[in-house]
């Protein structure tokens, strides 16, 4: 039996990815950028092992084992590891030394995440990165990871994105057999250190529209998508991607903050309207606007975005990243044992949290914008930074025992 | 001392307008459409006496007097009422058949609106409707009811679809001076006496962005904005122009909601972002669909449309009027008295708010696709018809008295 146990990020759009040209091959309607966030706070890890012992493919999710056949996205993934596998194990034994046919093996795969799939914290990304990467290994595969980032955005399209550390292009691609539709790193994690991310997990009675499904309504139905596709993300792909080889905050946080709320009208503009923004999503975007608008030098000190949900992710420098806690934790109180409230692996503020805070340099800031909100109308925060790609982990953190059934059961 | 009364009705609009191409004579980057509301229910009242012996302009608004030169844009429709008053005494005096010189005299004016002005029902629309029709009474200008929107439209943009009862566009017009932006009506209130109006008051801790300035940020800075000014606003004036003489629900229903929904999506397109739907305007919205996919022919039942504000207004066929009514009632309830909770004049239901209720004929209604909502979440429901343009009063209904001073002070 080999066995080989990996971690993948999460990762976290700044020009959003909406909408599929071809939905079976998971190719997008334009293409996207993300930012790869820690793994030490948010990751979905993943065992393999593979034997011919096994009498058939087996899958468990979080502890509960599913039909891996039902899941055609992610047998997809399967699909073309094996395929690439196949390969290389004919090529193999056309040289005269033949490599271990593992291709012709079941599967036993194993996946959890550190934190709650109901979150909304793009769980599938980071889910189907960490099983195509685990693949990858397990099969010895000697391909890029652009080709790795393909495979996996056949299991979730923006699971590509979270194959690289750092900063990350989904290439949109123009073929049709979706060859060219690959992630690429724009820069690594090392690049610009001082960037960080604040989650802030936002309470919501309703469980929005699947992506899935809102996206292709949004592509049948709205009149505007047309122009965002073919005219508005083109130029901010490129206005980002400077932005970020720049370390140019003030053009980074400003197309963050527009990309998300475009993203966001589209799905107003698509009929019937989807909504992913509640009240509490409202309160946070007009909060940091009016932080912004405080700025004494009129820079802009962070930027919000959103995906299909109402969480928000706030993108900040390091040096600003203390204040803006304690803004949130001003504005949005919790009863919560702080502990429980906020996750801080870093240390940035240290049980300030709960108190009447508002900002003492910023003179200006006019705390009617917004009232303080219910009390735990945010749920949680949790403090990250822009980190690394897939680890592959020692063999004591696998999660399957050693005779390939789940150390754990939920 | 000569006395004019006369009341102006409520306009909402279907197509809506949002953006100006020129500020001061309010210009309008499109075209737009409006549906106007009985005046039983809200109006605008406005009395003004003219008189040689007062010694200057005065004006109270809601029984409150105001500085009436520091009003530009009212000031604009004194000017032009008064420049027409005095060709026409010009005229007549050189035809040897003088008439009084009113356009030499100081006026008194004195308005009321029947609702709330903070409830943000359109009242500055219905106001300077009412001003400017009542001077045209006053004047007795010879001049079509087109003309009096002209100038009307100087005073508020959304105004000069007040002017007319019934179905109404505003043409956009081309000319630099405005002389061809005006109201026009497509049909009558007699046309479509089926079509009704709910309209659902949304209580909301914070004051939006003015309309005034938020639709100029959002011609400056959304992308999206210039694809719904030039295509598909032009293209929703033919359609919605056909859907109300076809007497065509179902395209008027869709038409209005998406046009409302781009409305609102281009305000969040803006930068930065302007809202105005909160959580109950959304709960609302999907409800509506909700309720518009269980009609058991696939007929759209009712349409929403929100203006810059978190109020719906509902329209919809009379036959679905009752069902509608106790549906919002029984998701957005009250614990007010119930008159005072819901306004219905026509006495479409009974007595039947406040029950548990869902529509019985309804079997695939889903109701957990929206939660019953926080008590009076909707503060007051209101039904009302289309009907007819403003009306000239007796003189017992007028705000002034004798002396030309107001009956009543706040």
């Amino acid at each position: 039996m080999k066995t080989v146990t990996c971690t993948a990020p999460v990762n976290i759009a700044v020009i959003k990815y909406w909408g599929k040209r071809d939905i079976d091959l998971i190719l997008p309607t334009n293409s996207s950028i993300s930012v790869t966030l820690s793994q030490d706070i948010l990751h979905s890890k993943t065992t393999i092992s593979t034997s011919p012992e096994f009498s058939q493919d087996r899958l468990w999710l979080n502890g509960i084992e599913e039909d891996i056949t039902k899941n055609k996205r992610m047998h997809n993934c399967f699909r073309e590891t094996r395929a690439i596998r196949k390969e290389m194990e004919d090529k193999a034994e056309s040289a005269g030394s033949p490599i271990e046919n593992l291709s012709t093996y079941p599967v036993h795969v194993c996946s959890e995440n550190n934190f709650p799939t109901a979150a909304g914290l793009a769980s599938s990304a980071s889910g189907l990165a960490a099983l195509v990467y685990t693949l990858s290994q397990l099969y010895e595969l000697t391909i890029s990871t652009s080709e790795v980032s393909r495979i996996a955005r056949q299991g979730s399209g923006s699971a590509c994105r979270s194959l690289f550390g750092g900063f990350v292009a989904w290439e949109m691609g123009q073929k049709e057999d979706g060859s060219d539709s690959l992630a690429v790193q724009i820069a690594p994690e090392t690049h610009w250190p001082e960037l960080e991310a604040l989650i802030c997990v936002v309470s919501d009675a309703k469980k929005g529209t699947s992506s899935t499904a809102g996206m292709q309504s949004t592509i049948k139905t709205s009149p505007l998508m047309n122009e965002r596709i073919n005219h508005v993300v083109p130029a901010r792909m490129e206005q980002m991607t400077k932005a970020i080889l720049d370390k140019d905050f003030q053009s980074f946080a400003e197309l963050t903050m527009r990309d998300s709320n475009q993203f966001h009208a589209v799905c107003l503009d698509t009929y019937p309207p989807i909504f992913y923004l509640n009240d509490t999503s409202r309160a946070i975007i007009q909060l940091i606007h009016e932080y912004n608008a405080t700025s004494q030098d009129g820079k802009l000190k962070a930027a919000y975005t959103y995906d299909a949900g109402p969480n928000a992710v706030i993108y900040a420098p390091k040096e600003n990243m203390a204040e803006i806690i304690q803004l949130i934790g001003h504005y949005f109180p919790s009863n919560k044992e702080p502990t429980a409230f906020f996750a801080d692996p870093y240390q940035v503020v240290n049980g300030s949290l709960g108190q009447d805070f508002v900002p003492k340099t910023h003179v200006n800031f006019n705390q009617n914008v917004v009232p303080v909100q219910p009390v735990n109308s945010v749920s949680r925060l949790l403090h990250t930074k822009v980190d690394d790609g897939p680890r592959v982990l020692d063999a004591e953190e696998s999660l399957l025992k050693a005779d390939g059934l789940p150390k754990r059961l939920a």
